[in-house]
């Protein structure tokens, strides 16, 4: 704990760095969370497209391989009512045709925290528990606190700050303009401007008491460096992990994490979300107003990616990417994690 | 000097602080900049919406004042061959009915840089020259090489900071999603996506060797460390130094600053731009296909404009702002020059 200039952070989550390994729906896991705690990191199980037995055994895998505590991710987003997909599948016909499938399958739906997922935190007491689009209705949040778990939530805006504040989490993710995936906001989604993290973490700072984590854009040690320096307690990384073995992405998604561009889009999920553009996006461009609401996009399209991942196309899925992807490193996530961890010390040390 | 990580643009502009005000035509002049040197920045004059007199008059006021070295900023748009101004002007109409106003006027259009400004660079000999949207044709630059004028040039992309560096620039404004202003991505400009600060910065430090100053979403001692610790040789500061009694902005655009909302709109100028919206981006939204190419729409919205501030309603001009607008601290220019320096500084020492 030597040598960071904040201490908070690491005291709560007793972690050796202040780094968390971003959960990441669909490219992250047991071997990814491990490898990443075994370097010295807060490591995430991304559950929000899992079943609760399926983060039970999650949970399980990892205690077999390390002691270190764990973050369990969850997704708060309220399912919409009405699925109006007539617009989005009309949309589709053309790579129905392409493909030779039918609007039928579903696919891995994102799923919104419920009880029984409540059941599963009550069971397994992860030392962490981070929420993605806001948090849980109160009965949730209060069986979630009952457990004593750390609380994350993730902020996009000074408002989503106060109010995860106001609501009793013990620290709060900035997520920045530049970050990957999914942008988490939930109050007012629509209203467009993104935050850049040099704006972004310093007025959430100032706005709250608990300790900020720094997220999007960061990828070495520089920018841990910063983050620090902007006066976050830790950051959270995501992009620089898909760098690793331990990743679960496509050949063609890890190579074009070196290209450098990306685009937000909606048509994976239908909702706003940073990745690198694919065949879908470059065909339809990469927001469309035919999409159904978050996350029900995704499942029209699932039968679409499936049998254009069988012919090696992997633009019909997601290519999740921030925008510093092309500044990771190619290493294992443990060395990894122990590489930024040290650069970033080095640079905070070289001042004097 | 002492104290700062990276000494090559301090030593190259003979500045004390790494820190330069940015021009901001239509808000800065000759006391910011004044303001600004005697607090230890570079500071810079907007010459893009100035005769060359006007330039000659406010460099004799300058040195009048000072003996410093200061920045001329010139613009390299292209200006439009076809001004088709049709729709835009129905678009405009009620106003034009409402303020009792006819779409004739002109008002201060935004001019590419010439020969007839090279030849007041040649005359008055600026230690520094700036330029937005690019670069001039080779043999107006040349003639700018040839007076010796240290020559920075604005990238939005890695792709930009090369283009730039391979033309002899000396320095590299890296300019961030979160800037104010006019983002000045020259290369595919309408190719959407803008990149954060925090993304940007390491990748054009990795790709150019000459200084890079970092701009937009800076606003005090935090972010001036931060972006130095990413790895940036200065810092340019804009909307921070809106807040200075120095800045010729109204009070509304002053007062409205504290909110921290702005957007990203082509309303103002045909160009794209981040400002605070006022009535026009409220009422017609911050993006319109009506718009002519930049610059030309400001000249149909002038009389509009010039009607509606009378009235006290200032939503028809810019009220251009960074995300960090609400970090700014509301003192004399020199002043804030002094404290985000010490402030900075006091932070980069804290480590060790």
């Amino acid at each position: 704990m030597v040598g960071w200039p904040d201490a908070r952070w690491l005291e709560l989550s007793r972690t050796e760095q202040p780094i968390i390994q971003a959960p990441m729906a669909g490219a992250g896991g047991v071997e990814l969370c491990v490898a990443a705690i075994q370097g010295g990191a807060l490591g995430s199980l991304p559950c929000g497209m899992l079943a609760p037995d399926e983060v039970r055994a999650q949970v399980k895998e990892v205690r077999g391989l390390v002691n270190e505590p764990f973050n369990l991710n969850f997704f708060c987003h309220s399912m919409p009512k009405d699925a109006d997909e007539g617009a989005w599948r009309r949309l589709l016909q053309p790579y129905y045709d392409e493909f030779g499938v039918g609007p039928s399958s579903g696919g891995a739906m994102r799923l919104p925290f419920d009880h029984a997922m409540a059941d599963v935190v009550d069971e397994v007491r992860p030392a962490v528990v981070s929420f993605h689009f806001g948090l849980p209705e109160m009965t949730l949040l209060e069986r979630v606190k009952a457990t004593e778990a750390i609380i994350i939530g993730n902020a996009t805006t000074v408002e989503e700050a106060r109010w995860l504040a106001d609501r009793g989490v013990d620290a709060i993710v900035a997520q920045g303009h530049e970050a990957g995936g999914h942008a988490g906001r939930f109050l007012a989604p629509n209203s467009g401007e993104s935050l850049g993290l040099f704006a972004l973490v310093p007025q959430i700072v100032d706005a709250v008491r608990i300790p900020v984590i720094a997220a999007g854009g960061i990828a070495d040690g520089r920018g841990v460096a910063a983050a620090l320096t902007l006066g976050s307690s830790a950051v959270q990384m995501g992009t620089a992990y898909l760098h690793t073995p331990e990743a679960r992405i496509s050949a063609v998604h890890r190579r074009r994490l070196r290209e450098g561009r990306t685009v937000v889009t909606n048509l994976m999920t239908g909702g706003f979300a940073r990745g690198i553009p694919g065949r879908l996006i470059e065909d339809l461009g990469p927001v469309r107003e035919e999409t159904p609401h978050y996350p029900l996009a995704s499942a029209a399209l699932a039968p679409i990616r499936a049998a254009a991942e069988k012919q090696g196309e992997y633009g019909f899925g997601p290519m999740w990417a921030g925008q510093a992807a092309p500044l990771g490193h190619t290493l294992p996530a443990a060395e990894l994690t122990r590489k930024v961890a040290s650069d970033a010390l080095a640079i905070l040390r070289r001042r004097s």
